[in-house]
């Protein structure tokens, strides 16, 4: 045995561990494993601006929310219960997580509408916080409509908030915020001290090249308690073997987005706002009274999203994908559970102040929005025959529908 | 547009939903994954004997756990608190979980010890039954020392009991039967139905060639609530969209191993065997007064488990390790927390009725339990170089430790 540690002859007896090495195992290979594992996570510290300490890998953006919410609500000590603040267009995974929390009286809840532009008035989160209040949760970035909330200024008032009312020796724990930056991780800035954020949830689903896997930043004094029991994993905040092979592809990918954040969210920009000018130059769509969901402004630069009254968007989807072309009429994620979107509901239920006679909450939801969302292979081409195969659709439709 | 569907060009526009199409998603795109994924279970469901819809797609095996007895403690709706049934050997994501659910008051827990060839007693767990246990969870294959459990005899005795106490009108929700069937996958028949399990629980990560995901069976009539808070993704019990590459990964080395498995067993018998009569013709082995750990028949053809008194089998690990072989103490999910194996002390107090005057628990924590998983790439040479190596490292060590 004078060959060196490279040429050693490597015999794995090891494979009831896993069929890789798995970074819990205490042999040379487990080690090396252990290491890249580290690397990883010290990747996405470094672009979260964390340490790398407050980076737990999850199985995806389903998971982080979770753990971000529920895992606070178990975490919480006090006597009386937790409540938890969210705005009404948040992703089912922290809606739903919200309404479990209540069924099963965990925690009291309160949803605050956003504004018709499909943005929460910082005012209103702020009126919502009270003694028992745990956690606010705000997505920054819009799954449907792309819509960007005010984080940096509702956490600005959390801070207020803690500063003045949670310095009590016996109730020395702060309300946290979370944010939801699935949808902004590509376009936006993930500096989570900039933000002010204490939790933070990404997936690798929404990521060129990423993994499957999600992420939780979690700021080091934040106190949350597993959902599954297991492993000691992940900070003891994730059991089971990590998820190595896609946490590298993960930290790469999230690298590159990264790099190239800044020249491709001008680019999308650009065309977005290209898509927006050429739907209201086309004479058939402004006819048909097209709305335009959520801000045009603060909006994330790929994301364009629109209604027709009358004309159920999962039609057009239908219709549009017989073209070749691929949209989407609401978030995937809740596609078959209900037919409509809650997200434009909750816009227009702000426009109207209350939902207009005669127009019920369901044919709203028959509705919907047409969500049209750009990507890396997205060209100016690309939109221009997207928007006359729509305006050859709705020609079509109309004699139907108007 | 009069070109076949084939050549028709295809804009993407729903990057928002996922980069790769999302099985959610009405789009042809979406539809095609939708087929894919569908396909997938109909593999894994071929396998196991089930139907289509009783699989569902989960992040890895402890998520599987947990779901399968959370899911059902959550489910229950009697007003007695339910009340749960485990062996002292099943993996932290079961055993960790039980504590979860008496800690938060969820249930009610009952944890038989094994004997001391590390096999259950089916009497013992019979005993245990009452009218509110909702679930029974009995690892097919243990993770540490690969004893296989009377899986088939447990199931029998439960349906016996629900068919003569579950059958009254207001109180017709059987004793449910879990299996963890991760360590088994490679080596053990699956057959639900023959079984008789209402769920079962794989993961991707002990398969060669699988993605990281897990699977949970889940007879159709066995009702489990969601943990996560989310989208109505896989039957609505797992939120979060599916893992669609890795879920196609797991479903085709599902069913190679499937193809291979009664080869395979065979060979590794074989090789575990010979690896058994070797160490027993080892002087220096025999004179250290080395144990085998779990019954020496009733075992997984891959798995090998001894203890040599006195030596800290961690500190064997390291040795091996340096040699370029790679075994493991413990289980490596569990590696950090503690340095012992709650395993291998289970069936040490069970052979000594209690621990013996003068070894406390922490001492034989220490030692543990040394495990060699042999696999695909196993041969006979290794064996013959593993206890080579393995005979020189105890000559070194026993002048220090004897």
């Amino acid at each position: 045995m004078t060959k060196s540690n490279k040429s050693l002859k490597k015999i794995y007896l090891d494979y009831a561990a896993s069929i890789s090495p798995n970074p819990n195992s205490i042999h040379a290979l487990g080690i090396q494993a252990k290491t890249k594992l580290q690397n990883a996570r010290v990747k996405v510290a470094t672009i979260l601006r964390s340490r790398p300490e407050e980076i737990i890998f999850t199985s995806g953006g389903t998971e982080s929310n979770n753990l971000a919410i529920q895992g606070a609500v178990l975490a919480w000590r006090e006597k009386k219960l937790p409540h938890i603040i969210a705005t009404n267009i948040e992703h089912p995974s922290v809606l739903e997580t919200f309404k479990i929390l209540k069924k099963r009286r965990l925690a009291e809840i309160s949803i605050v509408p956003v504004e018709k532009n499909g943005i929460v008035d910082v005012k209103k989160i702020k009126k919502e916080i009270k003694k028992n209040t745990v956690l606010v949760s705000v997505m920054y970035a819009n799954n449907e409509i792309g819509t960007i909330q005010p984080i940096r200024e509702i956490a600005k008032e959390i801070r207020y908030y803690n500063k003045n009312n949670r310095q009590g020796l016996f109730f020395n724990r702060p309300c946290l915020f979370h944010t939801d930056a699935v949808q902004a991780v590509n376009y936006l800035d993930l500096n989570v001290e900039k933000l002010g954020v204490d939790l933070l949830s990404l997936s690798g689903s929404k990521i060129e090249g990423a993994g499957r896997v999600g992420v939780l930043y979690k700021k080091k004094s934040v106190l949350l308690t597993a959902i599954f029991g297991g492993g000691d994993q992940e900070l003891e905040l994730r059991p089971g073997t990590e998820n190595l092979p896609e946490i590298l592809k993960f930290s790469k990918a999230l690298e590159l987005v990264q790099k190239n954040k800044e020249k491709e969210s001008k680019r999308l920009t650009k065309l977005r706002d290209y898509f927006f000018e050429k739907l209201h130059h086309s004479n058939i769509l402004t006819n048909i009274g097209m709305m335009i969901n959520g801000d045009k402004e603060n909006r994330l630069p790929n994301n364009i999203n629109i209604t027709f009254p009358k004309i159920p968007s999962d039609l057009l989807v239908i219709e549009l994908s017989a073209k070749g072309i691929m949209v989407s009429s609401k978030s995937a994620c809740k596609s078959s559970r209900r037919e409509g979107s809650y997200v434009t509901d909750a816009i227009r239920s702000a426009e109207d102040g209350l939902l207009p006679a005669g127009r019920s909450p369901s044919s709203a939801d028959e509705i919907g929005g047409l969500r049209f969302s750009l990507g890396k292979d997205t060209t100016k081409a690309d939109i221009d025959y997207t928007i006359k195969i729509l305006s050859e659709i709705l020609k079509k439709l109309k004699k139907w529908y108007y």
